[in-house]
């Protein structure tokens, strides 16, 4: 008989080819290892509730109310909640009629797409057009779609940073583009060289490669940093000058934990700039409830701004999102929480704003304890990943071979069996030829940081020792 | 200047080609009529809340602790939460470490997976593997990740019935795929006869395209028919023999209203045939929480069952789910609970029970209301929709050529401005040339059905006195 068609060899091959190291090889083999009864620390995806970050009392009090609106006609309902919770959860359920149980418009719901417009314009400076604005399953649907729109033929090619969240490669694949990586410089705090990204799109363009975007990651994943603003402005020159779509990914704008680079939204130096390039550029930029100090990954909130992009490709944009109805109207209301938060003399403020501070103090804390502790590798943490270099010795590589593994990832598997440890290969992100790094995220509880730290280096000396 | 990356005509040539009537011209120009102040009755769309249907009352308070977690220690909270509920949440908390704010994994939470195969099993007789269902955000979603994975070039093509749900369409378009339609009977209860079947995938064939996949949606979307258990055979029994998967779009299993075709999964029919058939025939079955009397659609909740796809091939949908890291985490609680109802004895049972059955008794008579009122027209209503038939006189057509618009477009929109009532036109779904047809929820509230439909008739009447 014939193989049938969702037989492996029959699948797309763009499904095929594509690789999410995120929840690759040490993902599985670390879930094996927990069901066979191992203490598994999951430090491989940014997702601190997972590891014991409690959710901020107030929009769950609000979103807990909207679910469950029968409540707030119960005399009861004051004992549990407070008066500005109840005010918000009728504020919200006004939004959209039917409440959540209702498809919301595809774009989402059009109340909070203008409490997102008021965010992006206390922190920019510059109005924003709530029309512009779509609310999304996570962020990472939105720039999916977008990455659809954008790639047309297997020749057009999306510049994307290495080191790189796999997101953006993963889904390169998926739609059947090409990915034109261009290198952040470790020697720099992770900087980017404008010289080098002149030279990796002429690469490409000699290699028949269309380029037609460019991703930027700000704060940076995995590498944490914050580019300067001098190098926003280099970068929209550039894209401007080739004729690119900057996609800015800006989930992590919360996270940031010094003082030296703070972060500034491409869209706000793009309007500094001025006309015509101000008018001209076109950008999306990306949000959403998953990080910062909400940490709201289940929830699958957040939220793309298009500027300068036509009416005609918004409207095709829209109808794309309106096949899958509407982005879940729960994360939404989180969305606009977010987006508009309480303000000082609020009943919850006080409760709010201590509960936020505790977590990014104890982000930054932790942020502090790995830079300490891998002090051993070049290190910089900044957002919510460590990406430390590893220095693999030559007979560790060889190890590797033998077994057929990228010597980051023997490294990876030995520490996750050794400590129950679970990171991400640099591989998965890409690195330079012969460098090798792992991803972590600094979410361990601070009580355990300590432990983990030192059954680390524990590890990576008997390591050393063995192959050095 | 040159145009730019997203400019209209540099967009994905497949994202452009795609349509979807559900949300559609007539969609917006509802939307613009509301604006300006006109009451619209939306019925483009299934959506039961928007249209006042109340939530269930006993999921609603199980899903609030889940977000509002702190209130389990509240000494107040019997208060407000049965203790049944109280003790699903903790139940639901329980499978998910870090609770609504985590990842979980990307397939969905094992213990609720396991729950849906545990109702799969009650329902079909056959047991079920949790290893091979997949949660995800909505139905709508998984169906597209299915369709992703099936097509690989512009020559792959995927049997729909026609009418069908425009969700088929849009997505084949969307990911460069070819549709081949099969008619359903409209004079034979919009049955499904084998004969056509065959001569439509020859006449595909002779065409170039390779068939691949073949769509039921049982309960029919928009016609509403249940398909005969005989009628099921012969399709599985056709995609056997011509190699094809089969999906079955099974979200409206619980909208039926009449006892003469009682609903049947494809997987109970596939499996009742024994090997080798039950042992060969590769199926995908979709579910969803936005239908039957839940209608929980703005929490974007569902499932796919995969039977008989190889272990490889699931591999590789779990990593193209991996990519948007999972679905959102309150939507997989809903599937949960519904999967797993309330049994009798259980304090809230009464309660449940007494409101699913008042949802679905009202729904039956609306949907008998509205069998009556459309009796000038053929149709039938069983499921959540009706799809009459519009005999437009040739000169309504005329009229509609002059102003460059398909005749049941003109028909709707004409209907629109004249009584608010947003319905979309047949040709969104595809009917028999020169025959046409509008779809209209049974949703709205059943006080006002006897004004829509009055309203309606009035608008018809003078439509056909003016043009024949």
């Amino acid at each position: 008989m014939s193989t049938k068609p969702l037989d492996y060899e029959n699948l797309n091959e763009n499904v095929k080819k594509c690789q999410y190291a995120v929840r690759g090889e040490l993902y599985l083999r670390a879930s094996e290892l927990q069901k066979e009864g191992k203490k598994i620390i999951f430090t491989n995806v940014g997702n601190p509730h997972a590891l014991g970050q409690k959710p901020l009392t107030f929009p769950r009090q609000v979103i807990a109310l909207c679910q469950a609106p029968f409540l707030l006609d119960d005399p009861n309902v004051g004992l549990l909640f407070p008066a500005d919770a109840i005010a918000k959860a009728k504020h919200y359920l006004s939004l959209n009629s039917g409440g959540l149980g209702a498809y919301s418009d595809s774009r989402g719901i059009p109340g909070v797409r203008i409490e997102v417009a008021d965010f992006i314009e206390r922190r920019d400076g510059y109005p924003s057009d709530p029309e512009h604005i779509f609310l999304t399953d996570g962020a990472s649907k939105g720039i999916m779609q977008i990455l659809h729109t954008i790639i047309r033929v297997p020749t057009d090619g999306v510049l994307v940073p290495v080191p790189q969240y796999p997101l953006y490669s993963a889904t390169i694949s998926l739609y059947g583009g090409s990915l034109v990586p261009y290198y952040l410089e470790e020697t720099a705090d992770w900087g980017l060289d404008i010289n080098d990204l002149r030279q990796s799109i002429g690469q490409a363009r000699q290699n028949g490669t269309t380029v037609r975007a460019m991703v930027i990651i700000n704060p940076g994943n995995p590498t944490g940093q914050c580019l300067t603003e001098q190098n926003l402005r280099q970068i929209i020159q550039f894209c401007y000058e080739e004729n690119l779509v900057l996609l800015a990914d800006e989930v992590y704008q919360q996270n940031i934990y010094q003082d030296k680079h703070p972060f500034m939204s491409a869209r706000k130096v793009l309007f500094d700039m001025g006309q015509p390039i101000s008018k001209e550029l076109q950008l999306v930029s990306f949000h959403t409830v998953s990080k910062g100090y909400w940490g709201e990954c289940g929830q699958r909130g957040g939220y793309f701004e298009m500027t300068n992009i036509p009416p005609k490709s918004v409207e095709e944009i829209y109808k794309v999102a309106s096949i899958s109805l509407s982005p879940n109207v729960p994360a939404q209301i989180f969305m606009g929480l977010l987006a508009n938060p309480l303000k000082l003399g609020d009943i919850s403020y006080e409760q709010f704003s201590r509960e936020s501070k505790g977590i990014l103090e104890s982000l930054r804390r932790r942020a502090h304890i790995m830079t300490d502790g891998f002090n051993s590798c070049k290190n910089v943490v900044w957002a919510m990943y460590s990406f430390p270099q590893i220095q693999l010795p030559p007979r560790a590589i060889d190890a590797a071979k033998k077994v057929e593994k990228a010597a980051d990832v023997f490294y990876c598997l030995k520490l996750l069996e050794a400590t129950g440890i679970s990171t991400v290969p640099g591989s998965g992100f890409g690195q330079k030829e012969g460098v090798f790094h792992l991803r972590t995220t600094i979410l361990p509880a601070e009580e355990d940081m300590p432990s983990i730290m030192s059954s680390f280096k524990k590890f990576n000396d008997e390591f050393m020792d063995r192959y050095e």
